[in-house]
C-alpha cells in the first residue's frame, strides 16, 4: 500500500521516543520533573464549566459552520478592548488554533509555496505546512542573540517568487521572544510590501512580562489583505481541551475561501462553543493574576539556569517557554541518560530536545526547550536537576 | 494576493445560494417545510449531557491525541457487539467523521492521485479529496436503477495507476442505498486484488430499515491492510454537535501515519469524548426504537412521493436521504421558483438540489435530495407541497 509523500516527509512526535524509558524509570520508583509539557496547570474559570452544565436543549446539533453567534460576538468584544473591531464576517470559529492555521494554509499554499518561519519553531507547523503541500524557509536565529529575527534585511533576503506569508507566533513558541510593536508593524509592512500574508499565532498574547503589551496584528487595519491571526481560547483561559480557537482576517476573500473548508467539516463542537463564550466574561484581572504566577515561575527558572555552567538562556519576555542551550553537544542522548542512567536522591527531569523545532539540519542539537507551567518549587527543583545532571553527563563524557 | 489552486477548486455550500430567499418567504409570512437539512430531530441521550455535567477536573486539559482511553475502550466494545474484535492501536479518536476521512485522504493521496466514489455522493467528499490534492473518479449510477454501483465490472473499468482508494458511503448519503454482505464484500476484494484501500463511511450504520443488518467492513478481518472505516456518534446517537469520530483500521502503517496528524492537532475536545463514551453505554432498545421511527418516515414520505406523477424514486434501504429525480429540468431553477413564486395556504418547501452530488458535469440537475428527519406529518406536507409545486412550475412553464 502506498503513502503520500506529504505524510512521509511528517514525523511523529519526537518527546514519544523517550516515554518507554520515562515509564520504565518511573516503574522503576523515580520521580521525574516534567519541563516537557506545555499544558498549564492552572484552573479553568469556573464559568467555562457552569456553562456546560446550563446547557439546557434536548439535541446537541450542528452548530452554525462559522461558530455560534455568541461566541463570535464574544471575540468581537474581546477586540474591541484590544482597541480594533472586527466584523462578523472576520472571524471564523475553529477546532483550536491548530484548525485556523490549517485551513488559512490550505487556503494560500500550492506545492512547493513557501512560508517564512522564524527558527526555532512551533515543531506542528512542519506538518500543517507539508499536509499543505507546502515548504518551511526557516529564517534562522541564535541562543546568543536571545533568538531575535525582527530584522527587515534578514527577512527581506529570504522572499522569492514561491513565498506566499510569514508565520510568527508572537510570543513566541518555543522562544518566550515577543515583538515590539514596532517591530511587528515592520514585519507587517514587509508582507504588505511583498504582497504576503503576515500569519500572527497570538495564542500566548496575554502572557508578556515586560511592561509593554503586545500590539496584536489584528490592529494594524491599514493592511487589510495582508494580517491573519491565529487565535484560541487554550493557553488563554486554561482551556486546552475545549479545542476553540478562531480565524481572523479582514481579508474578505481568504475568509470566503476559509468557509468553504469550515463547511465541508460542518462545524465545531458546540458545547465548547458555549464554554469558550462563558470564558470571554471572565474579568481582566484573571489575566493578571496569571500573568504574575507565570512570570514569578519564569523568574526561577531564568535564575536557577544562570547558575548552571555553559548555559545560554537569555530572559525571555513572554508565553510559558525558554529555549536554553546547554554545555553537551546532543540533548537526545543527554535525555536518555537522564532517564536510565542518572538519579539525584530517586529524581530525574525531562525536557523537549531543540533539534526538532528547527527546520535546518544539524540545528538545535545542543539545546532544549522548557515549559514553565508547574509550581515554582517543583521548577527550581527541576532545573537542579538539569545541573546536577549536565555535570554527571560531562563528567562521564570525559572518563 | 493568491489563493491556493486547491482552495480555488472547493465550493461554498450551494444550499446558501437560497438562503435569502428562504428568509425572504419567511420574512413575509411563509412557512418552509425543510426537507434539505441533515440535522435530526431525536433526542440526544440523557447520559451525554450527565456525564459533562459530571465532569469534575479543574482544568480541561488536552485530552491524548489518539483519544481518551475511556472512550477508545467503548468504540472496542461497540464493535465487538459488531462481532469484531479492534485492538487499541486500531482506533483513532477525531473531530467528527469529517476529521477522520480528511486524515485518511492526507496520508494515501499525493497531486492527481483518484479515489473511487458512487455517484451521486456526500458534496464535501469533494472538498477533503481536493484539499488532499487527489481527484475524485466517480462510479456512475441512476435514479431508474436505485443508484446501484455494486457492480465488479463497472469498479474495475475505473481503476487506473493513479487509483489509490475506494470510498462508499454504506448506508448512502445521498441514496439510502445499503450494501448487502455480499456486495460490500465483494467491493473489498476488488480493494484488495488492486492494491487499494477501501474506506467505509459507515455513520450511518444503525439506519437499515430491510431485515438484514448491514455488514461492517470492519469485520473483514481477513483484509487488515485495505479496510478503513470512518465512524462517528453524530447521527448513531444524534449529537452531531459533539464532533467525535473515529478513523479505525488495522493496517498499522496507515494509522502510524494517520497518528502524526493526530498529534500535530493535539486532541479531540476533551468534553465530547467523555460525553461520547458515555454515549456507547446507551441500551441497543435506543437504536430499534429510534430505526422505527425513521422507517415509518421513510415509508411516508416514499409513498406521498409516489403518488406524484413523473417522480423516480426507488425505495431506499437506509441512512435518512433519499434521492428522487422529478420531473422538472432543472431542480435549482424549481427550488428557487418554491421560494419566491409559489405557496399552498401560505406554505412551500425546501430540498438540496441534485448537481452537487455529482462530479460528472450535468447530472443530477433533474434530480434533489430529500432528508427525513423530522415529524412524519410535516413530512407528509412537505411532500404534498412538491408535487403541488411540481404542477405549478410544470404549468407555468408551459404557458
Amino acid at each position: 500500500m502506498k503513502f503520500s509523500s506529504k505524510v512521509q516527509r511528517c514525523g511523529l512526535s519526537p518527546i514519544r521516543k523517550f516515554h518507554p524509558y520515562a515509564e520504565a524509570a518511573k516503574a522503576a520508583g523515580k520521580k521525574v520533573y516534567h519541563l516537557n509539557i506545555g499544558q498549564p496547570d492552572i484552573a479553568t474559570p469556573a464559568v467555562c464549566f457552569q456553562a456546560v452544565r446550563d446547557f439546557a436543549q434536548p439535541v446537541l446539533e450542528y452548530a452554525p459552520s462559522p461558530g455560534i453567534p455568541s461566541l463570535i460576538q464574544a471575540v468581537q468584544g474581546y477586540y474591541d478592548r484590544l482597541g480594533t473591531h472586527l466584523e462578523e464576517g472576520d472571524i471564523l470559529i475553529t477546532t483550536g488554533g491548530s484548525e485556523a492555521l490549517q485551513i488559512v494554509l490550505n487556503c494560500i499554499l500550492d506545492e512547493g509555496d513557501e512560508v517564512i518561519v522564524p527558527e526555532p519553531f512551533y515543531p506542528n507547523y512542519s506538518t500543517f505546512v507539508y499536509a499543505a503541500g507546502g515548504e518551511i524557509r526557516p529564517l534562522p536565529t541564535t541562543p546568543e542573540e536571545g533568538y531575535f529575527y525582527a530584522d527587515r534585511k534578514r527577512i527581506e533576503m529570504l522572499i522569492n517568487e514561491k513565498t506566499r506569508a510569514i508565520l510568527v507566533t508572537n510570543p513566541g513558541n518555543p522562544t518566550g521572544v515577543v515583538l515590539t510593536p514596532e517591530q511587528s508593524r515592520m514585519i507587517a509592512e514587509v508582507a504588505r510590501d511583498h504582497g504576503l500574508f503576515l500569519i500572527g499565532d497570538e495564542v500566548y498574547r496575554e502572557f508578556v512580562y515586560g511592561g509593554e503589551e503586545l500590539a496584536s496584528i489584528a490592529t494594524f487595519e491599514d493592511m487589510p489583505e495582508n494580517i491573519v491571526v491565529v487565535d484560541s481560547v487554550s493557553k488563554r483561559f486554561s482551556a486546552c481541551g475545549a479545542r476553540i480557537g478562531a480565524l481572523i482576517s479582514r481579508n474578505r476573500a481568504l475568509m470566503n475561501h476559509a468557509l468553504k473548508f469550515c463547511q465541508a467539516r460542518l462545524s465545531v463542537a458546540t458545547l465548547d462553543q458555549v464554554a469558550a463564550a462563558a470564558l470571554y466574561t471572565v474579568p481582566s484581572d484573571y489575566f493578571n493574576a496569571t500573568r504574575e504566577e507565570y512570570k514569578r515561575r519564569r523568574d526561577t527558572v531564568v535564575s536557577k539556569l544562570a547558575e548552571i555552567p555553559g548555559v545560554v538562556c537569555k530572559c525571555p519576555e513572554g508565553a510559558f517557554y525558554l529555549m536554553a542551550k546547554l554545555p553537551v553537544e546532543d540533548t537526545d542522548d543527554f535525555q536518555m541518560f537522564l532517564l536510565t542512567e542518572f538519579d539525584d536522591n530517586g529524581e530525574t527531569v525531562m525536557y523537549a530536545p531543540g533539534e526538532p523545532f528547527y527546520a535546518t539540519p544539524g540545528r538545535g542539537r545542543d539545546e532544549i526547550r522548557i515549559a514553565y507551567v508547574t509550581k515554582e518549587e517543583d521548577l527550581a527543583r527541576a532545573i537542579e536537576l538539569l545541573g546536577k545532571g549536565i555535570a554527571a553527563y560531562n563528567a562521564k563524557k570525559k572518563s
